[in-house]
């Protein structure tokens, strides 16, 4: 660890994002004089290795936060609503990856590649957006900047590993019943919510569902790629300058979504060559896109990548303006912790890592 | 099996869509007088049960169909397009499972459901649709009918059984092999299509590529659900009335497509309700659409059932007149061995078993 440079806590250490959180800052910009590891009750004592050095767990309690510049939180909504407020207290920049504060309009919700300038507004707490949308705005956000974006209609192939490890435990479980021909023996806990009524298997299924049912028919989920996607690439959850809409799946794939994604642009004098050249250029965009050697993005392929894939770009055959793509990112790194990694680096390069007087999230 | 009745051929008897074609053909109305069970040479001596009878397979050559009434075929693209002519031309009336005759200005495409009317002009060979495109219009047309369907944006999500037996058992095998931590033992030797230089492991993988590369960058696949929605629903695969794109992706589920269908309607008028009151009743539709009690259609849930089954019906939220749903049919039964039999069904009841006189395929 370095002298000169920040304190930073990673909040929820211990899960799947919480560790390739870790990972990611020790192959990240920010300059880390000292890391502290924060988990709950049962994970304290345990230890991780951070840059070959070993780190204990501690309690995660407001007080944990004292001297700390940094939070990188990754510990579910109730506890980040709890705990950022004290952070922010007691001097530290929090950028939290729960969804409880996302909608905050004092919150920026910030993808680097879309919306850095967002973060100079900030209070004290960032918001990560949901995995979902990260990946779909960092891979259009090019398309918008360039040709102008006026719709978004996407499907979504959503990998268990969005759920946490105990779906992914139980899919491999359901699975190997399945190939056993044992299939009355697939049991389900944890998927398509862990929190709802009802559970069902998904290897070898599909599972229309993801979070709970709100108003109209839509989930949580798909509210969420509505309205964080305007947040960030609009400044506001319910600006009507591009039209967003979709359904989320969630698909027996681990690591890495999918998305099947339809949009509209507003200059139609834009090719499909010129569009592929767009997502080529983007920012934290890899162009895999071609037909004559097979080449698409595919989850295993993009597990472990910080990249946003995107492949099978095509022009609509009879809306004029109008194109389909296929965009793939692990969802445990760009999708969560990398973001989270990226946005204190962003913090460190503007100079931000500080909270502004006179705030109080109380 | 009957006195009175009709000496039924199923050719391409042993493959898994031949056996099925078999078990729906006992449950139907077809009176069935003799069944001739034809394969090709490697399978010649097997015998299969019909009715509890044994039944020897024979070859499949053209003098197997003399004095053969209704010939179920689906033994692939150039048996078809060798051997439908010659069943033709000894009077039998064939309907075939291939994509060879489908976009045949010439011959009827049908599902019952949606447009039976076409077989009044067969000429002694009518086409079974593609299974992806089959489950969609059993679940629009209904909504065709009362609201008036302007445009289609679907993403599949296909079984893997939509590429053979084979396909099934090598998806098992790297499922197999995933579980055991030995990813790089993962073996792909038919996915994503038979035929082309690259395959790539499907489990636990998502590939957005089903049959081969067209122009624009569109597969095979892709163009199938595009021009034979428009050859069933508006009678000319090229009409313009509905517009009709998509994106087809292969997923880690062995029997039951899934598809996330985008649909505008000309009625505005129609609400969520209608539409779902439409569904409910649609002829081969079964609507499970219950947010509350999470009821929605699942592939695990539609295997070995006839229907399609229609869920997550929701009104978008910014255009007008445009909605979503979720549909799931077994792949092999609706959209392959069922909708076969219902034609023959649909030719004996509208007395449509015979070849006009003076057709000639040569």
């Amino acid at each position: 660890m370095s002298e000169a440079g920040y304190t930073v806590a990673v909040l929820g250490a211990t899960g799947a994002v919480g560790n390739r959180i870790i990972e990611q800052l020790e192959q990240s910009t920010v300059p880390v004089k000292a890391l502290k590891l924060l988990a709950s009750e049962k994970s304290v004592g345990k230890t991780l290795s951070f840059n070959g050095e070993s780190v204990a767990v501690e309690l995660a309690e407001p007080d944990a936060f004292e001297g700390v510049d940094i939070v990188l939180a990754s510990a579910g909504g109730s506890v980040s609503a709890e705990l950022a407020p004290e952070a922010v207290k007691r001097g530290a920049v929090v950028v939290d990856n729960s969804s409880h504060w996302r909608m905050d309009e004092r919150v920026p919700l910030v993808v680097p590649e879309v919306n850095p300038d967002a973060l100079k507004q900030h209070r004290g707490i960032i918001a990560n957006p949901n995995c979902s949308t990260t990946q779909m705005v960092v891979a259009l956000q090019p398309i918008k900047e360039q040709f102008g974006l006026k719709q978004i209609i996407v499907s979504t192939y959503q990998a268990a590993s969005g759920a946490g490890q105990k779906a992914i435990d139980e899919v491999l479980d359901q699975a190997q019943a399945f190939i056993d021909g044992q299939r009355e023996a697939m049991q389900a806990n944890v998927l398509p919510v862990k929190g709802d009524e009802k559970h069902f298997p998904l290897a070898f299924n599909l599972l229309p569902q993801i979070d709970v049912f709100e108003e109209a028919g839509y989930t949580h989920e798909e509210y969420k790629m509505i309205d964080e996607t305007k947040k960030i690439m609009l400044g506001d959850a319910h600006a009507k300058d591009i039209k967003v809409t979709g359904t989320a799946v969630r698909v027996p794939v681990m690591i890495g979504h999918g998305e099947s994604v339809y949009f509209e642009v507003a200059d139609h004098s834009a090719t499909r060559s010129d569009i592929q050249q767009a997502f080529a250029n983007g920012a934290g965009v890899t162009l895999q896109d071609d037909p004559d050697r097979q080449l698409y993005p595919q989850p295993l392929n993009a597990e472990g990548s910080r990249e946003t894939f995107v492949g099978r770009v095509r022009p609509d055959l009879e809306n004029e303006g109008a194109f389909h793509a296929w965009i793939v990112s692990d969802n445990l790194l760009k999708g969560a912790a990398w973001n989270t990694v990226e946005i204190a680096e962003q913090l460190v390069k503007d100079d931000l890592v500080r909270v502004p007087e006179g705030v109080n999230w109380d």
